[in-house]
């Protein structure tokens, strides 16, 4: 199975980087794992909120493929604790997926078109964080559900 | 009011400082606030966990004073969304409340003493993140409220 973690918007953030990339290599040896930054379709940003929502589905939904199992990062999805976020994870790669795609919605949250599509929808909090930041705790949360199925140190219970 | 943040351990994660430092100079805008990072009691490193969260707990209540108010950041507290979290901060400052101490704990968790000093025992998430990486969160989140209580454009509904 592989993993990949897509995020609306943009990337320039520095003080969310280094943490990113460090997380991002640690769970790359677990799974193959790549980030997908998508850029805020052209001409959107003056737009109202429903319609900006519209044209970020559709930039999205065109690049999943049929196949690809999407998680969904949203407040008000179905919350898991680290145990249930690691059996989550075994139970994909158990099931054969091929790709499991996690993604981080615009500022605004997502359209209906796209929560239809979603495989599962996520919560990591009932709080809001920005986006960026939510790239480090997702890059994190994934590495340490691999380092819970791999019965290593990382994580204290 | 004034907010402290405090926080056991290390301060050595290059990935958090930069966002730490970003977002607690964004709250000072609205509460003076200032981190404490408590060092981990000498020679514990070694002990059972049972006592080195009585070691801590004994720095850090050493530390407190009476009329602190408490809030014990803890994955098995009470989850707030960030509405929520804005009326809490605006009702500690309507009752007049001096200081009031969010603690993010040791890796442990914190023992029954903590516990039961604690005024509110607060949960970001039901998952556990690194403690370096929840004193950014904490900052943001914090930031996220004023703003919030201020109707600013920050927080996106």
């Amino acid at each position: 199975m592989k993993i990949q973690l897509w995020s609306l918007g943009k990337n320039n953030e520095p003080y969310v980087k280094e943490g990113v990339a460090l997380f991002t290599q640690r769970l790359n040896h677990y799974f193959p794992t790549e980030w997908k930054i998508i850029p805020q379709p052209r001409n959107t940003a003056s737009l109202p909120p429903e319609e900006q929502k519209n044209k970020e589905a559709e930039s999205i939904l065109a690049l999943l493929k049929k196949d690809d199992y999407l998680v969904l990062l949203d407040e008000r999805g179905k919350m898991m604790n680290n145990e249930a976020l690691a059996q989550f994870l075994q139970a994909r790669a158990n099931a054969s997926e091929k790709m499991i795609v996690f993604l981080v919605g615009g500022a605004f949250g997502v359209n209906d078109a796209m929560k239809q599509r979603a495989n599962f929808t996520w919560s990591l909090s009932p709080l809001v964080f920005p986006h960026q930041l939510m790239r480090l705790m997702l890059a994190e949360q994934l590495y340490r559900a691999c380092t819970i199925l791999k019965n290593e140190k990382y994580h204290h219970t």
